[in-house]
């Protein structure tokens, strides 16, 4: 063992990733598809079968606050951001267990608020919960694990992006972020009002519920299988689209275009943006949160699919032309993959 | 939703559980052979086999304390009492992810240190990491979710026992309880010196093993595969000998007669309870985190084993006769299920 002290936040969050794979090395099992690089790990089941198996934390005072999260919204969320994981692979999910970590501040009632909320996503979505572990914590705890199939030949992995594809995005950008800016700046008022203050919600009802209750693009995979479209690569928006673009284009060996004029924002997004004063483009591009699908679609398939149920917002490109925005102006700058850090210094 | 507060400690950790159940219905997916109340959950994958699939929490401040753990010794536990539940069902472990949240206070080097564990651990049994979820978090987190598999007809439920057969254990019970009373006393003399003390924790080298690092059973079942052996049912001893006791006779619904004095107790374990003046027995019966195995044998089976590889610690009886223990001088006691719980009052 080594008695250098190296923070985490020296190497943020990939630096860190990369640490672990080198001491893990790379996985033994032959029946391992896919290890740690994309939404979901991938293993052959037989007959031509593969399970995705993927597992995502929810902390308070990391991913939410319970000041402004009610139970059974984070019981949705819980879920659908671990179907959106298996979802991102193109495969149906069906399985799941929760870890959960309670404080000694929380009722029996808040609890089955929250599995309420589980019940209702697994319903939703087709998955089965079927175990888990409870135990006490300092802050509430959620982790979800869950299990997906899909034929193997179905599977969609980051990695498969060429130059020339198109780079779309399902639904709309930023309206997370946005829904947490006002949630943030409800909590602010009330603090400093000391709860004398009658918060008006309702003309962001929209990008809220982006941020508290986030809809996993299930239905976009299924009728993608019935319209017979495969993307090259997929990935879902959690950390905000330049990251996901990053991620697609270093797994692919390629580079990318985005037309931030073609970016799809809500136009609640838009007015929470000029409420702030800040560029929307910015909420949309490293917001994070809104577990939309971003995809590389071969041009060939583009009429295959309802246009009504994506944004075609730039192209795959050549990797020596980098990842790069068009400006609504006409300029190409680069694009960095910014959006939300954990480990960043101060966290 | 409610407006009322029952604190969870009212309702306890398997009335929590009981609600929880409650509030999500039973599972829909037919391919689920079994769900929450097992060691790990069940499910068909074609071809006669299934997967099992399970999930451990271990929490700073509740499962562990920082100042006595090495990282290391985390990553193998954090593995380990995960293979434990898969072996608990008679499976062979597969595949694992891990969540981990991480507090500021720990470094990269740390951070390896505990993934150098994992990867011993992992080696050790065969398991292979494919994915998890790195985030940050105020206390030191770490969630092991784990995919097992097994022929159908394998498998082992808690729900097999039958009157007549016999209560059988691997290795010995009550140690890692010893171990964590050496690490708490240490601790409270650490401080009571404020440091300047030399702790001589060698002739504790087994207890404390027994509690940092616990061993998961994978060889004992692997034997029995060998020797064509499967228990009508087998739980892991987590919690103490005597709630797994419980478990299995109300699963199974019969009752049992524990023979205190055949209890298998390693003499340092002896030791401590000496030291500390208390009743050894009752660390056999309810201390916890052995990670033993408790298993009901038939009784013609008793010849096919290794009589070194466990031991007869006494019989399940109709479940008229209730659960109880035949104490050294033979009386005979109602057995409480006890152990450690978490969410009682205070903790």
């Amino acid at each position: 063992m080594s008695d250098t002290f190296t923070p985490i936040h020296e190497v943020g969050e990939f630096g860190l990733i990369e640490r672990m794979r080198a001491v893990l090395g790379p996985p033994a099992d032959p029946d391992v598809r896919l290890g740690i690089d994309d939404d979901a790990a991938v293993y052959t089941i037989g007959e031509g079968r593969v399970h995705v198996f993927t597992t995502d934390a929810l902390i308070e005072g990391v991913h939410f606050d319970r000041a402004f999260m009610p139970m059974p919204h984070l019981g949705v969320k819980a879920v659908a951001i671990n179907v959106s994981d298996v979802v991102a692979m193109n495969a149906q999910p069906r399985f799941a267990t929760i870890a959960l970590g309670l404080p000694a501040s929380m009722s029996v009632e808040q609890v089955e608020g929250f599995y309420a909320g589980v019940r209702q996503a697994c319903e939703a979505y087709g998955v089965t919960l079927i175990g888990g572990d409870t135990t006490t914590a300092r802050y509430l705890t959620v982790v979800v694990s869950m299990i997906g199939e899909a034929r193997e030949e179905a599977v969609v992995f980051r990695r498969g992006a060429r130059p020339g594809d198109l780079m779309c995005v399902t639904g709309d950008l930023g309206g997370a972020y946005a829904g947490l800016k006002i949630l943030l700046e409800q909590r602010r008022v009330l603090r400093e009002t000391e709860g004398d203050y009658e918060p008006d919600l309702d003309p962001f009802r929209y990008v809220i519920a982006r941020q508290l209750t986030p809809t996993a693009r299930l239905r976009t995979i299924r009728d993608w299988a019935e319209r017979r479209v495969r993307p090259h690569a997929l990935i879902d928006v959690s950390d905000g689209l330049a990251s996901e673009v990053h991620h697609i284009c270093r797994q692919s060996d390629c580079g990318a275009l985005v037309r931030t004029a073609a970016l799809p924002i809500h136009p609640e997004t838009r007015a929470v943006a000029d409420e702030f004063r800040e560029d929307v483009d910015t909420y949309a591009l490293f917001g994070g949160e809104d577990y939309e699908l971003l995809f590389a679609l071969p041009e060939e398939d583009l009429d295959k699919l309802d246009p009504e149920s994506f944004t075609v917002v730039g192209q795959f490109t050549e990797a020596s032309e980098g990842i790069r925005a068009q400006t609504p102006e006409g300029g190409v700058i680069p694009l960095t993959a910014g959006g939300y850090q954990h480990f960043s210094n101060g966290a």
